[in-house]
């Protein structure tokens, strides 16, 4: 059966489309995301760091092609699947931040990086087993699979514990004729997040310090960890002082969401990144006394960073609160929007959002100019 | 491009197939999910109510069909998505349970109607204009659109507020030449999940006084309502009584999860459905001293309700934390489990954990039986 044509794909080009949607869409800036990516890849420029973009956040190829025609060396991809999407659409250096560890994700592993440029998928370890599996896969290819080791960075999502399991695992791996040690991966993804500029910088200072400490012991040991790789939107600007890391990961500052917003906007600067990701839904029911009912919900907006944030539509203290998979109930501050009325709302948190829509419809203002797909969606 | 094979599918019907998984995987207990089907179909004919389930949950055609062949009516839609998809699938009686408001969503449905057998596509209205647009729109099909009054029984999610918005509703519907008046959906999503039964059942006793009471009403001033929908899971056997309804909505009892267990489990007698849904995932890390991270995070599990559940692959007394968007932090009850053990959970809420995931695995014991594709995921 041929894919059907999205409902809105007649829309694109059509003067003021933007406002003829079918609802709930998932909306991107252009302009604004452009701006993002041209300031985080000029940032990262200026501070002779790479920039490795997360696209566990946007899942397109296309946004990645952009952010790599801005100057990214690559990208970062948290599974397997988003590898195999954006390998295949083009992207010749892909680094996977998590391990593969089942006979099926090394098995993939593998295949892909048969199929991709040669060291152009590149994958972190933190276990020894792991390493000799990872090594008698990598047999049959023509050039040896790099590995990352993994540094669980005080998080400890994945990652070595310490400098000692890091050590035993460069060992590990840089005796593997078929594995070739590249660097480190130090992600602390609970720094991110942190609100008080001051202790995510003290966090940020903290964690650089025992990285340098550990690639310095590994230096003296012989191993020479070429890429150390770690930070997100919410420690970019810290990770790249004094050296710690030659890459950024950060993901979220493409489209930027409430929860992000607010992180960067308490530094003494405003956020050099916009909201450039919205969804826009439609007024579908206002016989309520208190609210009326809008066609986004739980299935439309990831629940697990508090609501959406009215960007425009109605009067933007309206509060939003979930109404079951597939409404919400909008608390109106102002006069009750009528009847089918557009409300956009800022996204509560980006990545598991994009994560729950098939496209994404590119605006300019009142026009939507493409229809992108959310090409990772779903892919483990 | 040719839609790739899913990584998962050279495992159907290979000896183990369950256990060889590429993961996260969505799993359904085929035996489990075909006794539900087979229970509500019972419970339904010997009461004397139609069985239209909710297919939010599932959002699967293949079970759609499984539902009709055990003598389900036709089945419920919450947006036009989904009842696209049904449709075009072979299901000959389909309601959508909430409001076409905008332009696009009423020429969609306009459309799905033409091509579906006549009068087998139902939708609701609570809005005077939207009735007039509904007729307007529908002057072209050579059926009158069937049209059921919506009430908002309490919850006010969407529905007309009070007896006298539904009878101005009935005479709107009844007016117009091009639409058919065929009922009364009654839905009060906020009695499903009422954990304390008498709590439950009081509140259902309520709704079920009120809505005879509008069907009285309506009856006087001339309007059949043939049909009067409603009632979930948690509401199923409270709603089959005393003849206030002619179907059944329910959706969850398909599958169950965490919170529906619960609820049900708190009557006199045990919950008559089992649950038939799980995550199938890998150990993945296990470094920490404190918890072993597997590969399932909130792009994984729906994150509005409560924690996955262990099922199985370890002591069930073990308690999962959500770590991130594709990770879960495990802590050991009993035993560490060793990295690439498979642990299989508990959903905490069907309907958005179902939602994503492209596919389900169909398992029989230890075998993969099939791969079904969770068609309307996505589907507005």
């Amino acid at each position: 059966m041929p894919r059907p044509l999205h409902p809105n794909a007649p829309l694109v080009g059509v003067p003021g489309g933007r406002h003829l949607l079918d609802t709930p869409a998932l909306l991107i800036d252009l302009p604004a995301m452009t701006r993002n990516i041209e300031r985080m890849a000029a940032f990262a420029k200026a501070r002779g760091i790479g920039l490795r973009p997360h696209v566990k956040t946007h899942k397109s190829v296309e946004i990645a092609r952009r952010q790599v025609a801005a100057g990214a060396i690559g990208v970062s991809c948290v599974t397997l699947g988003e590898a195999e999407v954006m390998v295949d659409g083009g992207i010749r250096s892909v680094l996977i931040t998590s391990p593969a560890v089942t006979p099926s994700k090394i098995a993939r592993l593998v295949k892909l990086a048969e199929r991709a440029a040669p060291g152009g998928v590149m994958v972190v370890a933190d276990n020894l087993a792991n390493v000799a599996d990872l090594a008698r896969a990598a047999g049959g290819l023509l050039h040896p699979l790099p590995v990352l080791v993994d540094y669980g960075a005080g998080y400890n999502r994945t990652g070595a514990a310490n400098e000692a399991q890091v050590l035993a695992l460069a060992a590990a791996i840089a005796g593997e004729p078929r594995l070739r040690l590249r660097g480190l991966q130090a992600y602390a993804g609970n720094l991110q997040h942190i609100v008080a500029r001051e202790e995510r910088s003290a966090a940020a200072a903290a964690l650089r310090e025992t990285v340098a400490g550990i690639v310095a012991a590994a230096r003296r040991k012989g191993f020479n960890f070429e890429i150390v790789t770690g930070a997100g939107t919410g420690t970019h600007d810290l990770d790249a002082e004094q050296n710690a890391f030659t890459e950024l990961q950060a993901g979220s500052y493409v489209f930027m969401d409430a929860e992000y917003a607010q992180v960067l906007a308490t530094g003494t600067e405003p956020s050099p990144f916009e909201v450039a990701l919205f969804v826009q839904t439609a007024v579908v029911s206002t016989n309520a006394a208190e609210w009326v009912t809008v066609d986004g919900g739980s299935k439309c907006f990831a629940t697990d960073s508090g609501v959406p944030l009215v960007a425009r539509g109605t009067d933007p203290a309206s509060r939003y609160a979930f109404f079951g998979d597939e409404h919400g109930k909008l608390m109106p501050a102002g006069p009750r929007p009528a009847l089918g009325t557009r409300i956009e709302f800022v996204t509560p948190h980006c990545d598991p959002t994009v994560n729950l829509h098939d496209v994404y419809h590119v605006v300019e203002g009142g026009a939507l100019v493409a229809i992108w797909p959310v090409d990772a969606r779903g892919k483990r």
